[in-house]
């Protein structure tokens, strides 16, 4: 966890104190399942609440871990510290450290889905705004980075709009995947604790229980969620490398805010850098990198190994505050894009009129002209704007054999820009309903 | 693709005769859908059915493609041999050569999918099949590699039902994800055609219009797509690599099937090698390496750049090739595995009792024996076992200060199996439904 | 591998052909071996090369192998049909498969390294070529996309020289880790052959004996090598992405070579797209994807499982044949890159003079005047430069503030592109040696 | 960086603290050698030298930064409060950020390698302590998990030895890719710095000046570390998996030291968990993590993009701080492995004699009896050992047909282990010198 790319709300999720907190939760339910059950006294499931609005104390817990090595022991050592020793002593019976790790990582991932999701639609509340803002915004349509047919600012933010919500999706399915708990034992055959104890658990956790888990939670689902992540990821990515394109020097289509106080803004007023951007394809990279290891981690052999558990106490952290702040920050840049609608029509005629040379091409054919003249005379005027900067279309109109062919309006209707935007409101109703 | 790695059924779907024959069908609606328009004659659009059951001649095409240096004007121009040039010439009109390669693309991979799940299905039937019929087959559950609790042979093959029951349901969501199309032009603005013809040409293909597209479909839905078969490959490592320990000498509570015709098998009975399932854990990294570069496929400049196309040519084929061929694979092991539930049993008593000694312990506790006492007559008697080769249970029943807490049948109790198998039906009833 | 991404000479490397070849060479030259040792009869050892030319029938051995289900065994069946069946039969005595078969890997990789080295130093060669040909052609230097301070077009070549040169270092150093073989039976202890095997048929094929075996050559060697491959394709991708930016409309310093027959050039002269390198960016993903599956077939149980095999089985040939087929690619394309030095300088001069801001505010401050007045004075220019389209040079020389501080010769010494090429020679002679 | 996962030597070189020290040197040498060419007063170089022994305040330097948006204007403004403001304006004259920055990394790098190195001589130690100890302690070696020919303990440590010693080669390797600096200015040009400063500054850094750099060093060398890095990992995690199979209970040839006071032990003797190799697998994972981002920072826009920096933030100190603990866990697990020899004979002889069969089988071979026979003896003997427990070598003797082809002698022989490891001594001289 990089501190100057993390917001307080999803570290807070990983801290000892949270994780201590839904450990509690955990024990306490537990005994209410099993004091419901008969296993142990309810006075004794009812005095572990006392504990209910205590802050634990993780120095002290940390002293009691560097005695008994184990972390959960420590924890239970402590618990009992405010509830009583003999009151706590039914805490945890049956259970296995693991129900409680596994249950607990679980629902840090679901939290941590939720403030994600809360991120995706922030982003892309952000894309819908400035796409219908956009929306007519003309522009050059690009492949290859090379011009080839206008088209629209608002369709590039509704298409990051479709694909940001396409991984509101995926990530709603994500969470469902690691919204299980499993409270069954050392090698989750429920010997020592009645499945009922972890039903009831779930149940007021919010999870499901795990259809079926050995020590621990089957991770192919752990495997799904950050695979998941990644997509997002990279997503994201695309649009940082769209806004990094709009800025350079060349193009200049569009620039990241910059605020007037910025040092330096006015007097080099072209050294305006896509660092937001620049920074969000380097944290894509960051949190694609934990797709691997999550993969990695699926076979564990036999009932379980704990191979997996450095490799999750680096990601479910890293991973999940990254791509929440690079899900702000994406928001962020969008939201305050500064978009330059007249460098993009600017940047469309710089080979005056040539984009439209294809559709010129396909005019010269309907109207009869055979392929090989058709070519030979596009070719000739999209040569001279290529080598002279003349304007393609007053070549055309100048061009007796073309204007044999296609009439002065026919030859203007090919450098309508509404042809190419005519479709633009049903694209938009596909995206953003209607 | 590794001949000796893949499968018919699937290599067809990557053939170049299955890529013309999908081309053809994309051009034929969309003349169809064109001439409903009346952008076109309809018997134009009647004519190009004449090569609906025509076996397109791939080294004509190739000869075509060498010259025009493009394959889609190459098979075009080789349609039209068979069409008659005069009724092709409105083949294609008003689309780009990426609406029929990436709507191509998906089909394939919708196709690959069906292929995929199928063999899914396989593996679960085994799985199920197996699971029930060692639903009480008991052996040890381990963590780390070490005795913990008994288990059952068939809740291992439950989990790994459930698994692939997990891995079948993303596999069917990855399938929708890719099964979308588009004809859309040159940025996606439908300048040249009409969005109905996209929505015909879908409808007759199976597919659905994709919500917006520029040049070429996003990306991110192959991204998930190969992610997807990831985590499914995962999956098929986590049951190849607790077959390998199965089979392990020390272990060998299973064994792949080895025919009674495979040389040497009985002069060196003791060397079957579950060369099978590391080969799957071999192909499972296969599997996941196109992981990384579909993500990196994601981010493509503008309204597209060309960068995915290599990398699609390769993982398209080889990674639906290899997962197909690995769960196939998967399948006839787990079908034929042989299965030792005596060598099981013994496993578990390699130190006579001394898995129980967690039990007896709690039960000297429970009894009102100190921890500390507990503790010191478990040791006392485990140790005995440990390093001479005693029973368990036997030094217990002779050690009067044990047997002062425990009588003779809450002792025997401690070792009944029954203890760890008791919540097996339920699990079952989870998994398979009761 | 996909044949149109690969060139013949390393294709060759991979085939069956070449394959039984050098198994023919180490199964012959283990014979020479044993017979100097005297542990089978020189004659027989003699008579294996009578196969010396003999052309393996593949398909024939195929068949053999169909029924022997044994690769080895199947070639060596063969061999005998060459050989004679009596005289053949001491061949691959106290040997083991693996022996042959890892061997056999190793001088595969090593005739693959010495191809990509080739490759490599046709890359080298062009780099070099193109650097002195623009040693002198000055560009504007970009960082985060933005105009910076000016550079030369040689200094980039040159810069992609020095990272090709360290790659080909690097390969040079893997060609070495591959580069040994072993033929040391079962479990790598020589039990049924003499060390002094493996040393002569490693110094006749030019390998080193390996250090230490067991079953199989150790997979940090082959790691090792994919992982330097990555590298080189990262590298690659480096340049890749250089050219693809030169080439986008709005830059447009320099196009891949378009021949004049390719069609559509010139009735389009915008649309020339770089395609090559954007084919070269998706390589380089290919190449990069095998590093993750060499790494994870290092940890193999014991002294072999067969996991790693069915992973060589597809990088091995894929992996070198891409990179093979990228170098050469990215050699033909440096080779015949055509560069447009003129739009370089009017790049540069996009905002007429601005990139000199700097240069000026330093000078004003060197000149007594204070950060603050400094900074006022640069800025109150810059501003008519970019909002006005003025020149920044004749707006200084018209400030008076400005002119106070410095000389009109001084302005002028600021746009002088001299100040910024002046250690290139020295930077070249870094690079190439003086 | 998890702290229960990291060693304060590694963790110190990724303090902010270390970073100013390093800062502060590089400034300070670049004042000495501008003074030396004349281009700042001597006095003012001397002056930065006042700040030698201070620790610098970093609580401060944020405070500066939180103003000034800019970490080395703020180091700057920090320096200048110790130096006198007067007296530092020459500092950092003509320099870039990156400069500092990227030179500074590379040190930080050295340094980490350096204690890498370290790392994996102390791995080396133990791994040949141990292979020299348990140079005769015969076990089987395995294939495929499956018993096939004797081996010895020294040999599997000595192989290991043999592998880290290529990974500390490489390591150096990798540790001269990144042993350079630059100070090249805002381009790489030095148009506002000579390029004597960057010389000074490295001769007196221990770095070599960077051939050719434009804003930054180029990322193929990071890349190169990283990918290094992750080749040492997968190397530990090879030796991880050796050490968890051989704890595993079946096998427990071995068990990662258990100190007398570690609970639990003695009354659940069998149940001592490799947890330290186990830990190693998952750090492997994070390591070898970082090699993907690492090679996709290589390709950077022009003079440079910021994306690469926030991977190397996270990176550089988690990947050098997690291989460097692994390193030293592993070190510490080899050094006190606890080795059990006669469970490797236990284990070798599972099957009474039965690894023996080839050997026999070949013997008969060579003692005229034929193929089939020779198959059929071995066979009918070998079943007996599989299925009722026998004693291959009694069996044999007592079967006349054997006999009558080999003697009880030969017979005998063909049991010795001294077959096995004849070649050991030779095989430690290769490994360790003789």
């Amino acid at each position: 966890m990089i501190p100057r790319y993390s917001r307080p709300e999803m570290v807070a999720i990983w801290s000892p104190e949270t994780k201590f907190r839904i450990w509690f939760e955990i024990e306490a339910h537990a005994c209410d399942a099993q004091a419901a059950l008969g296993v142990i006294p309810k006075a004794n499931a009812e005095a572990v609440w006392r504990a209910k609005d205590v802050e634990f104390d993780v120095a002290r817990i940390d002293e009691i871990e560097a005695v008994t090595k184990h972390d959960v022991i420590a924890f239970l050592t402590h618990l009992a510290e405010h509830v009583g020793a003999d009151e706590a002593r039914f805490v945890h019976q049956g259970m296995t450290s693991s129900d409680v790790l596994d249950t607990t990582l679980n629902i840090q991932l679901v939290r941590a889905s939720d403030i994600l999701l809360a991120g995706m639609d922030r982003v892309l509340a952000a894309l819908k705004a400035r796409a219908l803002e956009h929306k007519d915004t003309v522009r050059i349509g690009r492949s290859h980075g090379i011009h080839a047919e206008p088209t629209t600012m608002g369709l590039t933010f509704a298409r990051f709009y479709a694909e940001m919500a396409r991984g509101r999706k995926r990530l709603e399915a994500a969470r469902e995947e690691i919204r299980t708990g499993a409270i069954s034992g050392a090698v989750g055959t429920f010997a020592n604790i009645d499945p009922q104890v972890e039903a009831y658990v779930c149940d007021k956790l919010g999870l499901e229980p795990e259809t079926i888990s050995t020590q621990v939670i089957p991770r192919d689902r752990h495997a799904m969620f950050f695979a998941t992540l990644g997509v997002i990821a990279s997503s994201i990515e695309n649009i940082a490398i769209e806004i990094r394109h709009m800025q350079r020097t060349e193009v200049l289509e569009a620039e990241e805010y910059f605020s007037p106080g910025q040092k330096g803004s006015s007097a080099m007023p072209h050294k305006r850098n896509p660092v937001l951007t620049e920074n969000l394809t380097g944290l894509a990279r960051l949190v694609r990198m934990s797709v691997i290891p999550a993969l990695e981690n699926v076979a564990l052999w036999h009932e379980r190994d704990i191979s997996h558990s450095s490799v999750e106490r680096a990601i479910g952290p890293d991973t999940t505050i990254t791509l929440d702040f690079a899900l702000n920050r994406l928001a962020g840049v969008v939201e305050k894009l500064v978009i330059y609608p007249e460098t993009m029509l600017k940047n469309m005629n710089k080979f005056k009129g040539l984009v439209m040379s294809q559709r010129v091409l396909l005019a010269l054919t309907q109207a009869g002209v055979s392929r090989e003249d058709s070519y030979r005379l596009v070719q000739r005027n999209a040569m001279k704007v290529w080598e002279t900067g003349a304007d393609f279309k007053t070549e055309l109109l100048a061009d007796p054999e073309v204007t044999a062919a296609l009439s002065p309006a026919e030859i203007e209707e090919k450098f309508d820009l509404g042809y190419h935007t005519k479709h633009v409101d049903t694209i938009f109703a596909r995206v953003f309903g209607s």
